[in-house]
This record gives structure tokens, C-alpha cells and sequence, in this order.
């Protein structure tokens, strides 16, 4: 057998590791019976166990160094696997094994520390867990090499490979500079919609049905797919068959449902996209953490909050809970589902302000890991910039610098790419205008199809074939550039809170 | 490290690739998205690969073999746990690999062929297939060893271990000379129930909150265990701690879904109740095929088809479809859902005649190995067996000698258990009446607490700890013995058929 049949097989049998893992983690969070979870866990144990001896073993290293000898010869996709590959060889394999076990031990208890913390909004409680968790880190990235002399670059490039800080400073401090005076203004605005409609009750059952007709009208394929119910809705591929989206339905603010489901069907939309010929590889899935959310916020925000997409919808909408949208106005609607608000929490935060919350985090984890930020004084930097940003400033911890759970996970350098899918997310949407003129009309009439024809054309089929600063290059001839997504947030907020 | 303490680790390592593998099935056959299954199929590959090579290693080989060598000093749990890892391994590394590979693709084969034989009612074209299992089996029983000079026997033991043709012969001769009668007696009497309002709509979801309500009182646990819908019912353990069951909702048959999960929930309990001693090991689990039927036969046919059951449940039936029982009496509902008449196929036949079923297959099995009953001659076989038991003759194949798929899947020996269950269900009913004489109280009252106490006590708890006749022996004080079905089946189908 050829080196390349066998490295090919070899990270076939990975794949299937990892599609049986996401089952039992897709079957943990939809209804797996409590008292089985022990045991459960031992089997993810285990399973995660070969995989990751799978992923630093003698065996691979010697197919890697041998591939990577040849590889002007190798096909683009093996090329490509051997990098991908690699990267995570290194990633794994650097640290010392005793390092990663100790490391595991500290984020497990720093998980259900934090947890206690939060509820007690008690900082000096967390705080040592924290001060452990970046020093291993920051020792780890030693391990893996700090990449253009800047540690938290090599954070970054984990979950966005190619972006650095430098990029970053200069497409936030643009992005903030335009938003922080338009919160202003509307905070001011006499103008506001009324929301009291939207907190009425939504039968779960309808809400169930509007959703999976939301799903057949964006594309979404259901003979490669299923909808369930879960607390936190996310979406899961165990393969590009096979790809589930979750959503959670409360009855007392069917936005929950109903643009979380949208959401995840930006994020499903491109794993059921990408191409064939990438199956059992690990390029057959999303490139990076950013351009994932660019299309989930595509769908969620550029579709699911436009007018026209509710033109069209709105009836449909009314049918399922005719008492609460039947003597509401399609314009207040709109208005109401597009309200503007500086709030504390992250995840309950509007399109306009949510870049604000994530910019706070990243300049935070930036000052930890390249600056003089000492944990002890997040509490204190955490509510003077919410006050310096969004005019608001949390009374405790708990509803402020203790209210994400990613730090306690270790995940630094993973906020950036919230903000950065919306950003990417504009530009695709300023990019398809220039393709798809009449994408308003196309909204209007409920044909989405060759929406996801250009998505898919443009960053769906590539997989992790190419990085995501490539496919933004590609898709829209330029780099990171924050004017659309300001363009998008200023033409929306002056309609939404009649400005002019 | 010790070398139980190494075994025992290896042992709950196979628990966990089990345990992921139940999952990676349950999930495919409870919704799955068809476009995943084929790459789902590979991952299912790689698994049972994997459990398989753990299975045959010359490394389990070592270590049974030194454990064997101090069997003595070992605990009765792991000295258990040996045996039946040595059992498993002999029954998978006696077979050369090359020719279980053939079998494998062989029976792929036959199973398509199978199912376009039985549409089209066309055994020649399945005889060539079935031919070939039946030689393989015969090389592969030579390769195991021949039971008591008897090549059947080593079929049987694989499902019913210790069972062997010698009991079955004269428990079958017995029963069938006392069914038999019975069966003409009851297509002679005039006073047959009125069975229309069985097929009278019964709501899904009214099915769906009944099974559940019944599965309550049963005491199935549902924070060990989940009910869903498949087109074929099944009960799976992922662990003792997980244990699933599915139901079929026919809604012009509500008796698929009400008798169909009080059977699974037979089987759930078993599993949910064997000892928390023998988690992570092969013994957390049913002994046998035939003692796990009995458990669910047990519920169906002594608890779900009694009428002091439904004194306690048919007010409540009721509540689920009104329209269809409210004009009903009790007494009508009791005789006709405990109606009796012959018919062709297995898998419809009542509590009576189904035993028939089951022995024709046997007669048929012991025939092709131990006798001189050629493949090409079993629809003449099949079908005057018909006749003979009972009173009915299959007019084609498909309807006949093609109904089922098990041997087209190189299950002999299996069948038998079906019977053993309901033989053993109907003795341990006959003892737990000396313990717990009120039985029919409890019934009526809807305590089945005592029941389960009971049954765990006797059976679930031992898991595979005992074999099948152990488990008899010790609970009923007696081996296999016909009398006690054979009472239940009179005393029933009298009072039905007012035979007297």
C-alpha cells in the first residue's frame, strides 16, 4: 500500500473516532437518561483516549515527516490533510504529557469552581484557578512557539488561523469608534419600538413547526439533518450527511427558538455544503471558528432580521400564534425584533452591541498574555470598560467578569471570532450584493436558493482546504475591513430608531 | 499492576466500545439522517474492528490463561468474567479470519437475497444462499467442537447456554401434544370474542402518554432508561444505568404499542436491575437469550394480558380513546385482546400458538444439522408442519419457509429461546405464587413493587453471574418442565372460550 493510501486511512479511522464521539455527545444533550451519564462518561473517556493517541503517535509523526518530504508530488488534498495534521500533531504533542494530564485536573476544577463563583458573584474564589490557568498557558504556547514574538498570537491562530493582533487592533479600534456614538444615539432616540408583544405566549408545539419550515425554506437538508430540543442549541456534524442542529423553545420569547434555530442553520448550511470529495478527511468541515459564525450571522442577521425575509414570513409567523402577531403591525414587528440595547450579558446582547462585549473580552485576554494585566485586577478593567463602551456598569461579578465560562475552560483567544464572523459575515453580504443585486427581492419571495449557491460557491465546498483570510480575500477582494458591518449597523439602527 | 487489575481494565475497555456502539445503533434506527448511514457504517466498522481485535489479542489470550492457571484464588466475580471472556474468544479465534470474512460477505449477501426472495415468494432463489450458511455453520461447529456428540447443541448453547436437544425434545413433545388439542377445542368453540373495536383509531400521542403511564406503574425507571419510536421495537443497554426501549404506535392497532412496550419494558427491567457489582464487566447484562424473554413475556403475558391488570388500567385506557372503549365492557376487552387463532405468520401469533411456531423452526434447525433434512426440501417441510400443528397451510413461500430473516443471517439455534422464554416466564410465575400468593391483588391495585422485588431478587440481579438453568433451578426448584405454561394456557383459553 502506498504511503499516501495508508496516511489516507489513517485519518479515516480518525474521522471515525470523531463521528462516534459527537454521537454520544449529541445523544448526552438530547435526552440520555441522567443516571447512565457516570459510565458515559468513561466510554467518551476512552473513545477520546485512542483519538488522541491516535493524534500523537510514532506512526503518524513518520507518515507526516515522510509525506511532507514529497510533498510537491502529493495531490492538493493530501497536501493539505498532511498540514492540517501536523498542526494538530504539534498541538498535541508538544506538551508534556504529565503537563496536559495536571492541566486537564486544573480546568475540570476550575469548571465547577467557577460555577460556584458565578452563583456567589464571588471573584477571589475563581481568581487562583484563573492566575494557574494562564500561567500553564502561557507556558504551553513556549511549547508550541510564540508566533511573530506575541504570545497571544499563537492563541489566535488556534481558532483563526492567520489572524494576529495586529489585525485585530486596527479593524476594532475602527469598528468601535463607529459604534460606541451610535449606541449613544440611540439611547437617546425618542424613537423606541415597542417590544411589549414579543414576551407573549408562544405554544412550544407551533414554535416546533414554524422552525422546521423556517429550515425547508433556507435549504436546510433534512435527509441530512434533524431538529432537536436542547438548553443550549448548537449545532453538531458527525458527518457531512449527517449534520443536527438543536434549538431550545421558550414559550414566553419565541426569539429564542426562532432566530437560534435560523443561527444554527447558517452553521449547518455549510457543513452540508461542503464538498464530496472531502469526505472522511479532516478538511470536511468549517475552516475556522470565525468563518463558521460568518454564517451563522449571515443567516441570522442579513436574512432572519431583514424586512423582506418577514415580508414573506410574517403570515406565516401570525398563523402560528395568531393572538400575540394578530393585531401587530409587520413595521413594529420588524422594529420590535431589532431593538437596541446596552445590557451586561453577552449572549442576551443585540447585533449592535455585541461586538462591544467581545472587544472587552479581547482586549482583557490581550493585556494577560502580552501585557502587564494581572488577574486580580480583571474586576475592576471588566466594569470600567463596560461603563467606557456601553454606558452601563455591572453591580457584581457574577452578572459581569464571571459571567463567561471559557476562561475557566482555558479558551483564550476564542472570543475574537464571534466579532470576527459578523465582520466576515458583512462582507459577504456587501460582496454577493455586487452578484446578487436583487438579494432584498430574493428575500422577499422566500427563494434562498441562490443565496446558498454563492455561499457554498464561495466558502462552503472548501472545507479547511483553504484559511480563512484566503476565503475572505477570494470571496470579496479584500482583507479584514470593518466599513461594511458599520455600513449594515448605521442603515439598520437609523431606520429601526428613525435617527434622521 | 495486578494481573486481575490489568484484566478487569481490559474487560471495561471492551464495556466501553460496546457501550458507543449501542449508541452509534440506537441512534440509527431512531432517526438518523439516511444520507450519514453509509459513512456511519464505516464508523460502525471501525468500532466492532476495533472490539473485535480486543477480542481475539493474543494479549487477552495471556491473560485468561494465567488467570486460568490460578482459578482458585480468583474472586467470584472476576473468575466469571474469565469464562466468559474465554467462551467469547474461543467463538471468535477458532474460526479462521479468512473464512469468517467469506461468512460475513456471505451472509451480507444472503440477507438481500432473502428479502427479494420472500417478495417475490421465490425459495429456489434463497436455497443456494441458504445452502452455503448452513455448510459454513457446519465447518464452523466443528472448529468450536461438537456439543455431546451433537453439532445443534453447540448452536444452542451460544444463545441458551447448557440447553441441548435432549430437554427440548421432551419439553417441546410434551407441550405441543397439550397445545394442540387446545388449538382445535378453540376453533370448534362457538363463543368467539367480539374483536372489532380493536382496530378502531386510537390517537399517537394518546398511545404515546399510555405507554409511558404503564411504564411508570411497572416500575421502569426513566431516569435510567428513554422510550422512543422505531418501526420494529427493541430494547438496548448502553449501561445498567441507560437502558433504552422503543415501541411501534400503529394507530388502527393500538395493541403494537401498549403489548409491544410492556415487553420491552420485561427486558428494560431486567437490565436496569442486575447488580451494580457487575458494572464495566460482560456479566452487567442478561444470562441468556431464553431467560431474557422470559422476563418480557413475563410482563406481557402474565401481567399486561391478566384481567386484574386491566381492572386497575381500563378506566384509564379508556380516558386515552373514549370513543373506542367507552361502549365497551371490560370482560369483552379481556377476551378479546386474549383472542387465540391460527395463523401463518410468527410474529402476529398469540400467547397459544406461537410456541407451534417456534417448534417447527426447531424441528426444521435439528433436521439440517443433525439429520438428514435437505435445504431443498423445507417448504414441503415447513408447510405440511403447518398443517399438522396447526390446522393451516401457507400458500406461498413469502407467507411460509421465507417469513423470517433470521437464517438468512446465520441464526440457528436462536429460535428455540423465543419458546424457552415463554416456558420459563410461566414457572417462575408458578413459584413467585407461593411467595406472593395475592399476585392477582397487586395486580388489581397496580402494586407491582413486590413483583420486581421478586423477579430482581430470583434473576435480574445476577445478571450473567448464573447460567439460565441455575437461575431456573434455584428460583423454582426444578428444571425445564412444560406444566406449569401448559396449566396457564388452559386456564386461560377455557375461561376466554368458556370451553367448559
Amino acid at each position: 500500500m502506498s504511503i499516501e493510501q495508508r496516511f489516507m486511512d489513517y485519518v479515516k479511522k480518525m474521522s471515525a473516532y470523531n463521528e462516534a464521539l459527537s454521537v454520544l455527545y449529541w445523544d448526552m444533550r438530547t435526552g440520555a437518561p441522567k443516571k447512565g451519564l457516570d459510565r458515559r462518561s468513561e466510554t467518551v473517556g476512552v473513545l477520546s483516549g485512542e483519538l488522541y493517541r491516535m493524534s500523537t503517535s510514532n506512526e503518524l509523526d513518520q507518515m507526516l515527516t515522510q509525506l511532507e518530504e514529497q510533498r510537491d508530488e502529493l495531490s492538493p488534498l493530501i497536501s493539505k490533510t498532511v498540514e492540517v495534521e501536523r498542526k494538530n500533531y504539534n498541538l498535541n504533542s508538544k506538551i508534556p504529557e504529565k503537563e496536559y494530564e495536571e492541566y486537564v485536573v486544573l480546568l475540570s476544577k476550575a469548571e465547577s469552581v467557577w460555577e460556584e463563583a458565578k452563583e456567589k458573584s464571588d471573584f477571589a474564589m475563581f481568581a487562583p484557578y484563573l492566575e494557574r490557568i494562564v500561567e500553564t498557558d502561557k507556558r504551553f504556547i513556549e511549547y508550541w512557539g510564540i508566533k511573530d514574538g506575541n504570545p497571544y498570537n499563537t492563541l489566535l491562530d488556534q481558532y483563526e488561523p492567520g489572524m494576529t493582533t495586529e489585525i485585530l487592533d486596527e479593524v476594532f479600534a475602527d469598528l468601535r469608534s463607529k459604534i460606541v456614538p451610535l449606541v449613544k444615539q440611540i439611547a437617546e432616540s425618542a424613537n423606541k419600538p415597542d417590544t411589549d408583544f414579543l414576551a407573549k405566549k408562544f405554544a412550544k408545539d407551533q414554535q416546533e413547526k414554524f422552525s422546521h419550515e423556517l429550515l425547508k425554506q433556507l435549504g436546510y437538508d433534512f435527509d441530512a439533518g434533524r431538529l432537536d430540543e436542547t438548553v443550549h442549541p448548537f449545532q453538531i456534524t458527525l458527518n457531512r450527511g449527517d449534520v443536527r442542529i438543536t434549538t431550545k423553545y421558550d414559550e414566553n420569547d419565541f426569539r429564542s427558538a426562532i432566530f437560534g434555530t435560523i443561527h444554527e442553520c447558517g452553521h449547518a448550511l455549510y457543513e452540508q455544503n461542503v464538498s464530496e470529495e472531502l469526505d472522511g478527511t479532516p478538511l470536511s468541515t468549517g475552516t475556522s471558528m470565525g468563518i463558521h459564525e460568518s454564517q451563522s450571522l449571515f443567516y441570522e442577521n442579513f436574512i432572519g432580521r431583514n424586512e423582506n425575509f418577514w415580508i414573506h414570513n410574517y403570515h406565516l409567523l401570525q398563523q402560528h400564534s395568531p393572538e400575540q402577531f394578530g393585531n401587530v403591525e409587520l413595521g413594529d414587528f420588524i422594529r420590535a425584533i431589532n431593538e437596541s440595547k446596552p445590557s451586561l450579558i453577552r449572549i442576551d446582547a443585540d447585533e449592535l452591541t455585541y461586538p462591544l462585549h467581545i472587544m472587552i473580552r479581547y482586549e482583557i485576554e490581550k493585556g494577560l498574555f502580552n501585557g502587564n494585566l494581572q488577574v486580580a485586577d480583571l474586576p475592576q478593567i471588566w466594569n470600567d470598560k463596560y461603563e467606557e463602551y456601553l454606558g452601563i456598569r455591572p453591580e457584581s461579578d457574577g452578572e459581569g467578569v464571571l459571567q463567561d465560562v471559557h476562561w475557566s475552560s482555558g479558551l483564550f483567544g476564542y472570543f475574537p471570532s464571534y466579532a470576527l464572523g459578523f465582520l466576515y459575515a458583512a462582507q459577504l453580504k456587501a460582496a454577493m450584493l455586487k452578484d446578487i443585486p436583487n438579494f432584498d427581492d430574493l428575500c422577499r419571495s422566500g427563494d434562498f436558493a441562490p443565496i446558498l449557491s454563492w455561499l457554498t460557491e464561495k466558502v462552503h465546498r472548501h472545507g479547511k482546504m483553504k484559511e480563512p483570510l484566503e476565503i475572505l480575500q477570494e470571496a470579496t477582494g479584500e482583507g479584514l475591513n470593518a466599513e461594511h458591518l458599520v455600513n449594515h449597523l448605521r442603515s439598520k439602527y437609523e431606520k429601526v430608531y428613525q435617527l434622521n
